[in-house]
Parts: C-alpha cells; structure tokens; sequence
C-alpha cells in the first residue's frame, strides 16, 4: 500500500511541516521504499517532484521538507509498489491536462485486473501500475461527458463520484485529485483529514520529533485542510472519512462531503 | 529571449555540467531572470523541474547543478520573458501525453499574434505563452495525423517539420522537442551542438570557472550530444545550425540533419 498526502488552503501555505512526517514513512518510520512525489499548485500552475528513491533518503525530499514552497493545493504520495515496477513512470502523482487545467491524481490501494477492460479514451498510461489506467480512465469519461469546462464543477463532481463508485468494486480505492481549483478525496478504506482555522494552536509530528506553533505563521483568515492515510500528528483531532464517501475541498474548507 | 539546453546520450548521463553553465545566464551572466525549468527522461518516465526564480539564485537550480540525474534525454530552459507573465504555467518546458508518452517541448524566440488564430485541437494552454500555444497546436496536428504511435517516427518527423515551416513565418522559432527516445531540435536564428564520443577531452565552461575530464567520467561507448542557444564551453569546436534545420538525435547520434 502507499500513503497519501493533501492539502487545500486558501492562501498559499507550505506544506513542510507536514510532508517532513509524511517523509518519515517512507523508509524510516513506514515500509513506503518505491518512491515519492509531490504535486503543488500555485494558481493553474503547477509543479511537480519525483523521485524513484525513498524518501526518508532522498536528498530532493530533504529539499521539499525544507523549502517553503507556498501553494494552494497540493498532493503526494509515497509508494509501496504492489502493482507496476518501481521506476520513475510509475511514481505517483500523474498528470494530465484537461479544459487548459493540470489535472493531479494519486491513488492508495490496489484494483483487480479487470480494471483494464475499461475502455481509455483520449488519454494513456505511460508506466504499467493500476493506479495510472483508473486516472486515465476517469480523467478520460469527465473528457467525454464536459469536453470543455462547466460554469460549475456540480456534474464534475457527480461523475467523479460515479466513476468513483465503479473503481472501488474492483478492490481499495483512496484517491486524491484535482485540477487547481478544487481538491477531491474518495475513501475506501482509509483518509483522514482535519481543517485549521483561528485560533491556531501547536501541532506535534507523530514520524519524528517535531512541533510548529501554526499561531505564529499564519493570519486570523487563513483556512487550511490536511488530508492523510493516517493522522500526522498526535496532538489534535482528526476525522476519518467513511468508506465511499467523497470529500470536496475549495480554498481549504469542505464543500461537499457526503457518502454514496 | 531565452536560452535552450538539450542533450541526447546513448547511455544514462547526468547533465551537471552544462547545467552548471546554463544556470549562470539566468540572473548572473545572462539576462534570463524570468524562470527556468529542466525535463529529464528516464526511459518512458519524465522528471520536470520547473522554478519561476531566477535560475541564478534558485536553491532548486542549485540542487539540479549538484545532483547527477542520469538521464537519455534532457530539455531545459531559462526564460527571459517576452510574451505571458513570470508565473509557473508559463514557465518551459511543456508537457503533454500522446501515445502514452510524455512530450516535453521548450522554445526560444517570439511569434506574432497570428499563432493564436491556428486551430487547437486536443490539447489547451495552461498558460498565456506563444511557446505553449505553439507546442499544443503542433501535438494536436501530430496526434491528428498519428493517433497511435507509428512503427518509426519518420512519417512524424516529416510532419514535425512542417509544423515547424509553419510556425518561423510568424517569427522566431528554436526549439527543443522530446517523445522520450528522439530529441528533435529545430533552428531559424540561434542553436549549437556538440557531439562527444571516445577519445573524450577535458571541457572548460564559458560561464564560470569549472572545467571537467569527460574521459574520467566515462566508458569508450558513450555518446552524448549537447545542444544549447550559444556554446557552453570555450575549448570545444560547436556546429551551428542553420535557419530552417531540423536536427533529430537518438541515443546521443544525429540520426537526421537537414534543411528544408
């Protein structure tokens, strides 16, 4: 299995602090060896890092940990391959565009090889995990049905719960997903996810010895959602999701939540 | 205007050097200051690094000159900004998938508005660039005529370079162009390569005081091209290409040089 790793904030806000635990997990405190990425979004921009190596010794991790990179939404991901060998293209997240939008995808869990019937349209694998093929499909039915972008993301959001659905009878299906504006999270089996707001407190990393008092670098304003396979730190509340339901988040609040 | 950096090799090189060289004409001894970015291929997986900093101050870019990334192809870029605002969606390179592949795309020079009248088909700007404007519309025709990869690239090629004609009417167009095993460069004002192969020599940089012995870093079956806007080293003969070239390099060897 893998872990996952998001965030949707409405002012851009470094992830640092929490992907230096994420790190942890792959190689030192979690058995996630087969590689990491990241994906940041900075307006429809978008960059991203991978790296096949684990990233609890990975020098461009270490660099991400400590580079405050301020975003707006972000997703990553380190691997523990079951499905797909470890090398670079099959090192989560993918990407693709669609409506002029860097679309992100990453995925925890493991689909069936039916998976690969579902027919692929306008989009591709590169590498050969299970992870990739749903992403091109799913990327490829909201092509088919809104071939350009809607005035709003209802109908989006509704066929990404479909197509949701559909993937989570083929096995475990925790994804996260977006396309700049909005971060969607499905679970299956395991996400959790907690919303920092005013008034801000101290939070303390679970993976290594670690705190960050969140009052003194943020404002009264600032809105910011975490979501992770496990909770990240030991000191606060977080609320795991239930199997099938779908998590929307907009400027780091919830704006849909609601099982199937 | 900006300056482009390609290299082709027949076995995994890291691109450290050269780099090195690059970098120092974004901010320090060029005007590049707009951004900067690099694509690695390592067989179907790409790496991109993308930094609106200049590449000059980047601690990023700082990384990339010291990390060996052991690449076939590499495609990388500093910009100095013409057309589209310093931002990460209009920072080089461009991706996209086709054929499942990951094409990367980096381009020096300005085109006139006249661009933005040719059809776009499958694929959208992210960004407000000629650059990219002009890399989807070109994927879009080759996609158009090649839905799925033909058994060579020479039908493609063709094509490419057509795109290419059609494009220096409206203006400056050097290019850097990638399906992950051809590296396709196309010239009207400015670019230069250099093959090196055994008996490899020392080569001294032009942009700071580095010199390296490609002979202690190498096995007599290595070839390597490197293709950069002005030459990167000052004890080395590069070749300059002519206006309306297309050169084409697989594992490191021109495979197709040619002007219309």
């Amino acid at each position: 299995m893998c872990e996952l790793l998001g965030m949707s904030a409405n002012v851009p806000t470094d992830i640092c602090f929490s992907f230096r635990g994420l790190m942890q997990r792959g190689g030192c405190t979690g058995p996630h060896r087969d590689g990491w990425g990241i994906a940041f979004y900075e307006g429809k921009g978008l960059r991203c890092f991978h790296d096949p190596q684990p990233s609890a010794e990975s020098r461009l991790a270490q660099l991400i940990a400590d580079y405050p990179i301020k975003s707006g939404i972000v997703i990553s991901h380190i691997r523990q391959a079951n499905v797909g060998g470890v090398c670079l293209e099959n090192t989560h997240p993918f990407s693709r565009e669609l409506w002029g939008s860097p679309w992100t995808f990453a995925h925890n869990g493991q689909l069936s090889a039916e998976l690969f019937q579902l027919p692929l349209g306008f989009y591709e694998p590169t590498g050969s995990t299970d992870s990739e093929y749903a992403f091109c499909w799913m990327l490829g039915e909201i092509r088919r049905q809104f071939p350009k972008r809607p005035s709003n993301l209802i109908g989006v959001q509704k066929l990404i719960r479909e197509c949701c659905e559909q993937l989570r009878l083929l096995g475990v299906f925790n994804m996260l997903l977006s396309e700049s504006t909005h971060l969607f999270a499905y679970c299956t089996t395991k996400l959790t996810w907690i919303t920092r707001c005013s008034p801000f407190n101290q939070a303390q990393l679970r993976d290594c010895e670690m705190a960050v008092d969140f009052q003194a670098v943020t404002t009264p304003n600032d809105v910011v959602t975490v979501i992770a396979t496990e909770p990240l730190t030991d000191n606060e509340v977080w609320h795991p999701m239930q199997c099938g339901e779908l998590l929307v988040l907009v400027e780091g609040e919830v704006a849909l939540m609601g099982s199937a």
